[in-house]
């Protein structure tokens, strides 16, 4: 049994998704894996847990989450100054990130994962911020300190991407990507698809069934789509792309004719992040297009998510599906724990 | 810069593409993996070639393939009495066995196969036979001897299946499984579907272009989707299953009638290969299924395989594509042994 240490800053959905995914699976991951995975700090934004021997996974995962829930567990808590502060003074084997993400700073998160690095501990990494702000920084101060880093779960989550690039395809040149990244933008698509209403429509019904936010922009407008591109593309080509190198183009233009005219010649829209290495460099966009309905992206509808892969040895390869919710981001977070001390 | 040795055995067009693809990938396999990896042995039906310092991969890929091919290399050539024999006098850290294979002896992939575990040595597994007959006893025998299997080539080449259920679902509980595994019913299938033709018309045009063979018994019969299925439900869940396990039907009886009435519903007929997990243990079918067009597993026309994992954490799965040639199947066990190595 090999015994590993993580610390996970974040206790939102995905955060308490996790624990509560570790606490259930604890004697799966033991028999199969040999692995006896404790959480020993859980940092919040107001208040963080600390027990070096392990956090009671049973205890925390009946609290609620956010700040509430770390305080109803009581025991070991610390009200926090400044969490990086608080990083630097714990010992760990992992760094587990999933806190709030801000795509535009990269904070808290970039902190929390220099800081991780920085004392030599392996990362994984959930939330976008600091990969689309800072992936090449991340990924050569990893190399200089003899750190691992792996993401699973700020591309899409459940859905293998950036690890079906690296392991499933190592050894093949990947020349092109496309993918449906953002559940709520091909959620909304889907509907205006399927039940003939318009963009204002059906992001209204989106946002009342909790899928799309009260303020949409990220999603509606390609930014979060942009933001898993660009950490897929840097990752996979070692590139430095910026959001600002991504050509952008959301769906809220998108009408109620387009889609019946799309429709009529049996084609359907989509939301489609593109990665293509040019013989210059990597072109990126983001764009609504008007697929064939035999396009195999036009096969992820609704809060789907699917992207293909171009190779020169193993041809086109496509993944689809995988849940899209904190508990599959949790899993993916799990998985990235496992693949790199099993 | 690690140095991998390697064996071969088998010529083939699988072994062939192999030895082309690390000859024109040596310097990207250098830079990306820092891995050197060269051919000591190559053991074909009748003669091997054996240089400790390397095989010359460009002279060799100048070569035919099969004993002929090895022959026209010259040096260093040895004829073979026993290949069993002859592997258990060298010494390499990985065995690549692509010998032919015969799914009702296992042999001669299965003697191969034990030889290098019992040396220690790791193999990656291209021929089916050895895994359809002895894999329980392959995993179990490897756990002792501290060697590792894979074998991504053995269930759909360049298509990630066992990788897949490993490595990007780890932590996942999959409880089915449902995939096409064989190109060539697909293709027969899709012709028939395509070009309103009859069973015995679609299999004569595959067999002229190539792509079934004058025997199709395998293909045609089952067998060949059933072997793949009894790999993965034998490798994922530690079962030993054997092939009169598979409540096998193949598409010899599909009739132009049956093709047109599914077309008339929207729908359409694939060859499933479907594995569930059930309280009692593990149930397999291999089976002609008339498949709404929603299923994802339709979007994989003529060569192309798909496959769709059931999880817990995750949702639904579905990989689709990958090339269906000796290239993309030399690239799976390329792809192994640098996950092996790197």
């Amino acid at each position: 049994m090999k015994y590993i240490s993580v610390i996970l800053t974040g206790f939102g959905n995905v955060g308490h998704s996790l624990v509560n995914i570790l606490n259930s699976k604890k004697n799966v991951i033991a028999g199969q894996y040999k692995l006896d995975i404790r959480i020993t700090a859980v940092i919040g934004s107001r208040y963080a847990i600390i027990e070096e021997q392990g956090i009671d996974l049973q205890r925390l995962s009946n609290c609620d989450k956010h700040s509430k829930g770390i305080q109803q567990y009581g025991k070991c808590l610390y009200e926090i100054v400044n969490s990086k502060d608080l990083l630097e003074k714990l010992e760990a084997d992992v760094l587990i990130e999933a806190s709030p993400t801000n795509i535009e700073t990269g904070e808290p998160g970039f902190s929390h994962i220099y800081t991780a690095i920085s004392k030599g501990m392996d990362v994984v990494v959930l939330s976008k911020g600091a990969l689309v702000q800072h992936s090449k920084e991340i990924q050569e101060f990893a190399h200089l300190k003899g750190a691992r880093v792996k993401m699973s779960g700020a591309t899409a989550a459940a859905l293998p991407t950036i690890d079906l690039a690296q392991y499933n395809l190592a050894g093949n040149d990947i020349y092109k990507i496309q993918g449906i990244l953002n559940g709520t933008t091909n959620y909304i698509l889907t509907r205006m698809h399927k039940k003939n209403i318009s963009f204002t429509e059906a992001l209204q019904e989106a946002q009342e069934e909790g899928i799309a936010e009260a303020n949409p922009k990220l999603d509606i407008g390609g930014f979060d789509t942009a933001s898993k591109l660009l950490i897929l593309a840097n990752t996979i080509w070692g590139t430095s792309l910026r959001l600002k190198d991504v050509a952008l183009e959301g769906i809220e233009n998108i009408t109620r004719e387009d889609v019946a005219a799309a429709v009529r010649d049996d084609k359907t829209i989509k939301l489609v992040g593109e990665a293509v290495r040019e013989s210059y460099g990597v072109r990126l966009r983001v764009v609504p297009i008007v697929l064939e309905n035999s396009n195999i992206l036009t096969r992820a509808d609704y809060k789907d998510k699917a992207v293909v892969f171009y190779t020169d040895l193993m041809g086109t390869m496509a993944v689809v599906g995988g849940a899209s919710d904190p508990k599959a981001a949790a899993a993916a977070a799990l998985k990235d724990v496992i693949n790199l001390f099993r």
